[in-house]
């Protein structure tokens, strides 16, 4: 730590405390360290944690720091799963987590606007107070801020249906790496206007922008949802249900998959009576009008049925549909139980190869030892796949090895026509894959596009562009 | 025409037939001719046309340009109506229209590989007979090929529920204009590997890069569509029950709105038989189950009903539906058969401004003598607004007297938060008003994003980045 101790008695803090006012500036231990990790396994201090509490703020923090050279990480709630904003070369941490405001729930336009700290949960309740809805659901909305869903391009269960977080963003306020504050988009549910600026930013893991405010495009509420679980014997038939589900016509807001392994965890977890026996589990969410949702679930459920589930149940009202959320959240639960801390990938492959993925997966626990845990969004074939590991954060041999297997499955998932990251984002826990996941050509116009943007460097250094 | 006499004589025309062979490259004036335009009111005549028949050629092509900073226009079908494809300054006009290969449909995937120059209809016809659906439906579907749809990020009447063509675009692979092929994203349906590099390109006008192969996410095929048309005595009272269908948690597959302008041109045109009285028609389509979407029609008929409709007409099975387009359609043909020519601008508004929008309409109509009609995608606000105009082509008075009518149009609709174009693009025809749509920070980024991946500005110049 000594070289962040010799940088925070740096001049340019007290040029920054004199430019913000001391109640923005932190510098104390306590602060610095619960800003400078996120939910992954790594952390570095930053030299000044500043808390943004309107654009002007992050104006003035980033003319200061570009004009310095000093680099700039923003955060919102911290809780990513990929080390995205932790602060690797330290200088200051930039929270926008007290810009927090909804600023309008807009049914007439179908907008809302917000500000970067709101925590996303609250939009959607606010939303659907008036009927309307913001349809991308991470695990993580209770706690995630909608900047960071923005910086991420966040995803969940429902985007197999709705689309990500970019199909929702209709107007962004950015600030510039210079100060600069660029004004994109509106509150226009169609826009043609010039080049894809937001497209841009959204996605962007915090290397281009700092995003102060959003335009969210609102969409009607479904009147109603409703739900079917379905036990198979074994993985394979549970992915070929899935297909036979999407080549009838059918667009589930939802369709979940479950392998053995998280299974097994489940019933030790939660009992054995929890779930029907087999070695795959399978949820399907249909969400429409409240008369007709519950003549669909019939439908579905005699064609799940008929595609060798063992058992099929159904949840026909809100509460049931969201004690089987809840189940599905307790698997996670449940891994977590087995006291092995969790590694969890959130790979996609073309949908075809979910049952290759999983005898993948199989085959790298048997030759590493280290069990895997699949489940996941079925249907965008988006599947967490989660290394179970002793002592990840302090064995330095189990980590090596766990690392290693990391480094297997990333391989097969871009010789598989796969993608490293679907929804958590690049930060640092991929970073080391990214290269050999994109194209060189790709590599190069990242650089380009990252270099005229923040010509200095100064957002969110060593992270996936160098 | 002197100067592209000129041109042609030139050095260069030999070596580009030199590197692609003759059969490529075209110099005939009546050639020349039909590739210098689309279907707006701009020519220009290139200096040659090359029809590209593979990426080697566009690489070629590109490279050679390049070299040499000859000024190189991509082509699809031609059909836009911005002028976006006219080589406003010469040089190499490039036509893609021959890449038309589906390269694949595959259901188990969720995907069509596509090459630029296939008809967008071919698309949707190939995957409907395997159950699938791409939903972006420009009018001109029949004519327009996907490369062109790429090109200005293309909307229809569908995106109501399903968004536009980014939303749709997976996989691209896109020439640089330095002769570099750039692979970016994939057969994944989610993918947050590094920046939105397809978002960077979708929209982008020709600006950046040639796309020689689209990947595009297909979904399941709706099993089923019903329709409702209704008429109303008032525009003000039709705008009224888009916001209360849309309030009732109905999210509509279609949702078009008509004013009374275009309603009595189709009465003249169709015979006054054809639709009910009233100055304002609505059309809502719905799409589902086959078994239930019919009773959602009827509690969507209902809700229109208590609405204010003066009439309700239900077309309950496809070819019905196919009919109530089919007369949307007319209505774009019997505002053609008034004799005036149809100045169709794509604007859009915050969806609570249709009235607005339309009062606005009228008023310009009043002040400048020039009928006004609209119509359009009242649910995403998207009205095309028709000025019809007498000898726009021939008579400069009325050209100019027109145009000054347009800079009254467009001004209003910076003023009250709309969009100068939600579907066909900027181009040529709304190029005078695209610095004051978007705020000068953007400007200055649309500059430094086109200096960064097109250094020597051979792509499309003359357009809205300057």
């Amino acid at each position: 730590m000594g070289v962040v101790i010799e940088k925070l008695k740096a001049e340019w803090v007290d040029e920054l405390v004199a430019v913000l006012g001391e109640d923005k500036v932190v510098t104390s231990d306590s602060v610095r360290e619960e800003f400078g990790k996120d939910r992954w396994h790594a952390a570095s201090l930053p030299d000044v944690v500043v808390h943004a509490q309107n654009r002007d703020d992050v104006v003035a923090t980033l003319k200061f720091a570009n004009e310095r050279r000093i680099p700039v990480t923003t955060r919102g709630a911290g809780v990513g799963y990929v080390g995205g904003c932790v602060p690797v070369q330290g200088g200051i941490l930039l929270s926008v987590r007290k810009m927090d405001r909804i600023l309008e729930i807009n049914p007439s336009d179908g907008v809302a606007v917000v500000e970067p700290g709101v925590i996303l949960n609250d939009i959607l309740e606010a939303a659907r107070e008036k009927g309307w809805y913001y349809p991308p659901d991470p695990a993580s909305l209770k706690e995630c801020s909608i900047g960071g869903t923005i910086a991420t391009n966040a995803g969940g269960p429902r985007c197999v249906k709705y689309g990500v977080t970019r199909h929702y963003i209709l107007g962004l306020e950015v600030v510039l790496p210079n100060g600069e504050v660029l004004e994109t988009g509106g509150r226009c549910h169609k826009n043609k206007t010039g080049l894809d600026l937001i497209g841009m930013f959204v996605g962007s893991e915090g290397l281009l922008g700092v995003v102060t405010k959003a335009t969210l495009r609102l969409i009607p509420h479904p009147e109603a949802r409703a739900m079917l679980t379905a036990t198979f014997a074994e993985f394979e038939e549970a992915a070929e249900a899935v297909q036979t589900i999407l080549n009838s016509g059918w667009q589930p807001s939802g369709l979940e998959i479950t392998d053995g392994f998280t299974l097994k965890a489940a019933r030790d977890y939660l009992g054995p009576e929890t779930l029907p026996e087999g070695n795959a589990h399978l949820i399907v969410e249909l969400d429409g009008r409240r008369e007709t949702v519950l003549q669909d679930l019939e439908k579905l459920h005699e064609l799940v049925a008929s595609s060798g589930a063992l058992a099929v149940d159904e949840a026909r009202d809100r509460e049931s549909c969201e004690a089987i959320w809840q189940l599905r959240r307790e698997f996670s639960y449940s891994l977590r139980a087995t006291g092995l801390i969790k590694l969890n990938e959130d790979i996609v492959v073309p949908r075809s190869k979910l049952v290759e993925l999983v005898k993948f997966a199989r085959k790298l626990e048997e030759d590493t030892g280290i069990p895997v845990a699949c489940f996941g969004h079925a249907g965008d074939g988006n599947i967490h796949t989660n290394l179970m590991v002793k002592d990840y954060d302090t064995d330095k041999a189990a980590r090596e090895k766990a690392d290693a297997a990391l480094d297997i499955l990333f391989r097969w998932i871009i010789e598989n026509d796969g993608k490293i990251t679907g929804e958590h984002g690049v930060g640092l826990a991929k970073k080391r894959w990214f290269k050999d996941a994109v194209s060189p050509v790709a590599v190069d116009v990242h650089r380009q596009l990252k270099k005229t943007l923040d010509p200095n460097g100064i957002l969110n250094p060593g992270k996936f562009i160098e």
